[in-house]
């Protein structure tokens, strides 16, 4: 998408120093547009735990790359195959509940294994670690041409008067490589003419919606307004929502969805309101082992002092970080949640829009589905 | 209740200054303990709109001594009447949603208008506030009393091991003129010896939950965790949640509820894992006229700031407000919503626990839905 009238993407290989990998550092933003430099499979590991690259897709990609990075400072000799592992391993753990970020890992390791030489298994990396971005890119785009139907159609419902929107979190361009998931149909209605309006969720503990989706939409020229976690349901209540998207960091193959902490509470308020809640999956963000969201998939714990302090402008215009759980109550940081497919409307995949039962998405899917992705 | 060993009331009269009230001002919490003297009824109306004193029985009882101040100030000869009519009407305005207010006013109104001379009426003035600050601080003692049971229970079920009790907002003494009324029982039940912990939503956007009820607890030694509104859902969902229990601020006879913003996805998320989600209701909260609570029920809209703008502690320990939605989106700041009554276990009242539909309510309540309260 663009920046400043710039095209980026949220990861990439910087030609002139071609052992760095370029990411937007999102830990920085709203307040800097900062581009950062990763140089060591050890660095992208914190880059992902730090959350400066976050979002299902994106991480995906992150891996990937961190294992080209990791292929690169591999001794070239007998032990390069254990380091590329152990990397391997540290990449996965580095955050349990996307499941593209363990599948990215998985296909870059195995074009590695695929590979002859040490040079010809670099040279596989890079390869695949492109394509896994090139191909996250163009599912982004393709979700949003998949999902626009659904816009268009509540549009012309209401005879082209606005339709509102609801996310939670941050599923925009900045959540993959580029297009986004749950946004990118927005992206597509908006340069269609549709006149859209998205209820942005705040998405405490780290605001990655009043941070992340409203500088992205702010810099599309989407209309746009800000609410507390707390509010949707109101909205809903007072009919002022036409539809809720959001993104997935797992679907199970069954329908259910774990997305950021807090979107389970919005399907259930849409789902009391009639309506529609749409989760935009794409190939890679799918679980073909888990049926069960709610047993099977983990769900990440973070820092409690994510919670504890926030980091905004002072009057000044300085960044300043408080603490906004004075005292020593403790707190606590479960980072997902899981929405049954009971309560999912539809899934918009790059592939085309489909039931949240295992019957539509193997369906859709099944060349992933017998190959376990 | 007790705050460093002394006992106090959310809001009483200063012996020393009979034409000052005094109150706890509640936006100086958690970060300082600190007691305003209000000496006029404009006062007062400008400390129930900034959220000095707030909570449903506390903005009633506040209410009632602005109408004594108001009676106090008034010029004693025909404009005495006059003078005290608009104030009253100034101070039902200052917050629509809570019921109590308007309850409050009016039977202060009544007083005054039923007394003879001016200094009558000004002694009526005070004698009702006070008569209401007793009623109110006494049905919040009757509240423990009647929900202490339901937690009991809940003990017994597990053995003993720990209640896990949700809360949203605070419904603690605090929102009354003492002991609370959803956090009534959590006291009555520590005080009894039975092991319990609360969830409590952090609240936002004013974050009464991390700044009000977590001080509360805390100072009372019960075992608590701050947690952001996103969370209780998941909590739900694994079953580390035995109970909701939260407060109201206007109760529809036919058992809707209004609550701070975001209950209403609280009530969903128990509805669907079949918890048991209580709301404490008494006499002066109810709504003996409306019986839609979604149609008739003022929702109180307030300043986008306390949605852009939040105050913490900076690592030097100095308070300092922060912006956490920077650039120019818009906000919107809904103060309140509707659950409905389907998703109401039972009300816990300060005469009983009864179901949360007409003819329990009414049966419990025959006195006072004959006279509309």
């Amino acid at each position: 998408m663009e920046v400043n009238g710039k095209h980026y993407r949220t990861i990439w290989l910087d030609k002139e120093h071609p052992l760095a990998v370029s990411i937007i550092d999102q830990s920085r933003l709203p307040f800097e547009f900062s581009i950062k430099k990763i140089f060591t499979c050890g660095e992208m590991i914190r880059s992902i735990k730090e959350m400066e690259v976050r979002g299902a897709g994106l991480i995906g990609a992150a891996g990937s790359y961190g294992m080209y990075l990791a292929a690169m400072e591999a001794p070239l000799n007998r032990g390069f195959m254990p380091y590329v592992h152990k990397s391997a391993a540290k990449l996965k753990r580095s955050r349990p509940t996307a499941i593209n970020l363990e599948w990215a890992v998985n296909r870059v390791l195995r074009a590695i294994e695929s590979a002859g030489s040490y040079t010809e298994k670099q040279r596989a990396s890079l390869q695949e670690a492109q394509n896994i971005a090139d191909e996250d890119a163009e599912a982004g785009r393709k979700m949003g041409i998949n999902g626009l139907p659904l816009i268009e159609k509540a549009s012309n419902h209401k005879k082209g008067k606005t339709v509102n929107i609801l996310t939670h979190c941050n599923a925009g361009w900045l959540a993959l490589v580029d297009y986004g998931s749950a946004l990118s149909p927005v992206y597509a209605a908006h340069k269609k003419g549709i006149d859209v309006h998205v209820w942005v969720d705040e998405t405490r503990p780290r605001n990655q919606g009043a941070f992340l989706t409203a500088w992205e939409l702010s810099k599309a020229g989407i209309p746009h307004t800000v609410i507390t976690d707390n509010e949707g349901g109101l909205l809903m209540q007072k009919k002022m929502v036409d539809m809720v998207i959001v993104g997935s960091d797992r679907t199970t193959h069954t329908g259910d969805v774990a997305n950021k902490i807090g979107t389970y509470l919005k399907a259930l308020a849409a789902y009391d309101n009639n309506i529609p809640f749409y989760v935009a999956v794409y190939s890679s963000s799918f679980d073909w082992i888990s049926s069960d969201g709610l047993k099977n998939i983990p769900i990440e714990q973070r820092s409690g002092d994510e919670v504890r302090f926030i980091t905004g402008l002072d009057k000044t215009g300085k960044e300043t970080r408080v603490s906004i759980v004075p005292g020593d109550s403790p707190v606590s940081n479960y980072a997902f949640d899981v929405t049954p497919a009971k309560l999912v409307t539809a899934i918009i995949t790059d592939r085309g829009v489909c039931k949240a039962d295992k019957k539509s998405i193997v369906s859709m899917f099944p060349d992933k589905f017998n190959t376990n992705g």
